[in-house]
């Protein structure tokens, strides 16, 4: 099913080229102010544009059918859609007998019998990640945490290493936390572009002021939830929490976070202990300690490469050659730091009306 | 809510040193043959016993109070409950006042206001873990899939490496596949005992012989579900599919899987085509594609060691040394194989009964 | 929540007076033909316009959003909405300081804390009953069962002693099956729109062609879910299945049902047997016997009344006098038969998945 | 599945003639005060003993799990068992053969593949509402809540035409309210089992102190709830609330339920305003209103009876006639008032948590 949540619940539809894509937003709370602009912001982080994302352009304006009263919603679900314009579905008629490597082309075709909307991924497109943003816009209200995800590395370059690299001209005089991440790792960029090849990434997630005492002990733990939503973005290979893989290497002695009246306040009430470190993440027995979330995703090479590559052809019973025309992202990992905020801020708005 | 599954679900309760702990599962379906016997190679697999594992020896031999009549599961519920007998639970009190670092002492008591059975973690306890292997090896059975789980590395150091370190006479004549890891690693797990510390692992697991076609385009996608399922496993920091964390470093053209006709079968039926390598871990879209899934899982050191460590004392209302007594696993990573497996077993068998 | 169903589920969205309403469907199977042409009767027999339903008047033409290519389902989830367009919001603004009696306008306002949607009922209204209708609509195609509504009640006078009181000008040489419910009941719908009161009704649903083994033996027996879903349409007071309240004053030996080979076929696949009298409406222990499935359902007076009512007037601070302007159906349950069948359909169709 | 509820979820297993039978319970809140006490009460009035019952007599002690610590509940899952003890599965093996006209001998063998455990009645045991009714006990808890049901009808009979025919000896000094059903209704019952025949009943229940703005608009009604809960009570027929079926032939007028400032308190606050009258039953839209929700549920005569009826025999191929031995109850209905409150306050105990 499409749909994930238990009291804030999320349910996603449409295809790449039909015509909307949207998402119906159950158990949001009556009376948070909500409008189009609030939704300006992440969306244009999500576009296409800079260099190494798809030349494809739409205007992604949400229409919002249901939920709202005089700019508040209502306690009614929210159905948010967005038409699809700028569509050649043409480019896509070929996956039917080839099978694109890294696709979901053959994966549909058996688990729906053929049946599936070949054209632009249908409904596996990375398209649907918009009105993931389009929900997450509505969670980070309903979770008042703060949740900020950004590119940590890129085609195996680090974010510093990615820095050293600039000059002036790139810096463009901006703070190193505004430049794009497009401008931080052009090089690799380009040269993937140049090959016809891809990239990916890794992006790290911060959920702060996230009160003590969400998540449940075992199937509901805050890992669990995010983990699970986190692998509903397409294209990511791993997440890790706090010291993440590296923790396995570690002595308890080291991982182990120490407790510590960090704020200096009351203890009685227990609001102001929380570890003074973070090599868990935020996390305890599944259950948040005070501290903010902290976790990383990586998000494999953009599956549609120009590069010629070997796979199926079903037609001719043999295996050919597949250069995919059309217009790809060199590095999709560029577009999904709102995407990981919105999957995070949706878990936690659930688990916020869970209390 | 520590239940999981849509249509085989599982629900664990009890706690460390309460009167039993246990499982429902329902959804499973009629007719599979099921006694005491299938449960013993996995509930041994996950005992302690050996160098590195806590003291504390249960029988651990099931119960199962319903669903099963004259051999067969019969449709109905199973509960399978197991008795709690040798428990010290003065080891416990201390932690009231001062919260171990990386347990749930403090968030559990956050969350459930202090009315939480701090005797060996009460819920937490990793002891609840019987309960889901016992759930996995009725999961097992339904999905017809072939799950295998195995450590590949343990404090830092990889199976290969440790191999190289043993004598003929740790082998005792064994083939490398079958000695045990506490004989493989018995060198940092020595050390680590020595300094009164702990160490981590990371786990690999395989399932195969899982049909293409399983799995959701998003929500439900086949890594989002077990990803939920492993970190609902205690001591879990990170999970990757496939190139994993790795992938975010390789080119399109590397990460990508070509499909082939590697069976050499009829292709009109889509059966014998898979691809050709597994970048992807088995899984193209959130749908399983006829690989095996491959995915690695990354445990934390275990959070109780003997070691002095510093933590807030309540009682005193300043920070305050903790030197753990009372009896732990060294590396507690040693018994999470049949823990993983049961897991994804959970998992299949859910995702085979939504065909 | 506003959704339903687990493996087929319904997810509805809207406002009488806004932009428009609608219905996500997740879990349609791949391969069912489906086209606009496929929702008009139903909508039709929905539909205002006999004497006795409320003058608005709206097209009512389905979009279908997603989930279909080239006229068959997809396997993805289907998103149906319906524009509203025949709106006067200012016929409602008077409730929010006098609640209607029997209307959501006062448990609204406590629930949603006076940010709800007014307008029309907002999300409350019966409006919200067409998406339901059109997911029947998809619905009855996945179940293959047959599912028939109708009215055998209405003002408190039976169906055959209604048809006794009509001419031959008003049966308009139709047979007696297809005189329409506004006609055979015009007398008795006549009198309640002369009194500006209004009048309720029973409706019988019959789903016949339903295989045995269907629902649960507790919590999903086939009659909780029905009755879930039936009690989900706005207005519904009572449900009743088989002998119904009746078999409470019946004997065991009158209101068993005796298993019979009625079919006359092979009884080694238990599949001509059934019960040859229906006391229990085609259920056993929640478990569907293989008789169709039969049940009545009371709908009330509807609440819209132009008659001058007492209400408490919060503005006042006291008891006023309403008399509720606008366009009201005298006798709301004769569009309620398509709404039933559709409810039917949807938990028949989610059942018929399960299996 | 055999569970039910959101955020408080009821889970039941066992067979009548198995080991044990139980519930699990998650979603308690912690910090109940618990105690094997508490459940005394209504698992005594749900017991056998009076005329009218099944000799079958067992001891019905709660064996609690886990989940509570120093009399309190923790927040952890309750696990709740009885051991059956007073089992003679020699009476059911005839069943097999000739399924049980109104029982679920035929609905099981076909769900299950005959697989299921035809001991008693197995799974589809009424013995199963003995973990239902504990369950209700901690819900009672957990809803703060007034919840009481009670015959109103037995046997075609009204309470009060019953009372009519009791003498002073009858009475035994009792007051009216505390005259158990079984001596109220004794001639009818007395009849049905001079006849080997059985006869149902109608129960009333009415929830009282149910704060307003409980329920959703549509699928999660608090009549669809209360309704899908009553229907998983084996045997029952009907459900109606307020006035019910008689509504269908009510004036909106008459019908309709005026909102005052019944207790005559500060009005802004919404809190002392609600209906003068309860036609409704508690509810509007969906959601409650204040006053006490009110139903009524029909149950079915007893489906075992001594007296000879008529069945398909599949070992002969042909209709026989069956005399059902072993023990029975000629009135269950006498048994289930504690059943029906215990499954509303587990639907009023999830509405709590949900708000």
């Amino acid at each position: 099913m499409d749909s994930f949540g238990s009291k804030f619940r999320v349910s996603i539809f449409g295809e790449s080229h039909g015509d909307a894509i949207g998402v119906v937003l159950d158990g949001v709370q009556p009376g948070l102010p909500l409008g189009i602009e609030d939704f300006t912001e992440d969306i244009l982080r999500r576009k296409s544009g800079p260099k190494g994302t798809t030349p494809r352009i739409e205007s992604d304006i949400p229409e919002i059918l249901s939920g709202i009263y005089e700019g508040f919603t209502t306690g009614a679900p929210l159905a948010i859609i967005f038409r699809n314009r700028n569509t050649r579905s043409g480019d896509y008629k070929l996956f039917n007998d080839m099978p694109r490597p890294g696709h979901a082309d053959y994966t549909a075709s058996v688990k729906w019998m053929d049946f599936n909307d070949p054209r632009g991924g249908g409904h596996f497109s990375g398209r649907l990640t918009l009105p993931i943003v389009a929900a997450g816009v509505v969670a980070k209200k309903m979770c008042v945490c703060d949740v900020r995800a950004s590119l940590i590395e890129v085609g195996g370059m680090s974010r510093t290493e990615a820095l050293a690299t600039l000059t002036d001209e790139d810096r463009n005089g901006l703070p190193e936390s505004e430049i794009p991440a497009s401008v931080i790792w052009k090089d690799v960029i380009a040269n993937a572009m140049r090959e016809r090849d891809s990239i990916g990434g890794i992006v790290e997630c911060v959920a702060s002021k996230v009160p003590a005492g969400l998540g449940e002990p075992f199937f509901d733990s805050v890992e669990s939830l995010i983990s699970h939503a986190i692998f509903s973005i397409p294209g990511v290979r791993g997440i890790e929490f706090g010291d993440g893989f590296e923790s396995a290497r570690m002595k308890g002695s080291e991982h182990n976070d120490p407790f510590d009246n960090v704020e200096g306040g009351d203890v009685s009430l227990h609001l102001s202990v929380h570890p003074s470190k973070n090599g868990a993440g935020g996390v305890n027995g599944g259950i948040t300690n005070g501290n903010p979330i902290v976790f990383r995703v990586a998000f494999k090479p953009t599956s549609s490469i120009g590069k010629p590559q070997k796979t199926f052809n079903f037609a001719k019973g043999e295996m050919d050659e597949l250069s995919i025309p059309g217009r790809h992202d060199a590095c999709f990992a560029l577009r999904t730091p709102p995407v990981v905020e919105a999957m995070t801020a949706i878990v936690l708005a659930d688990l916020m009306k869970r209390i």
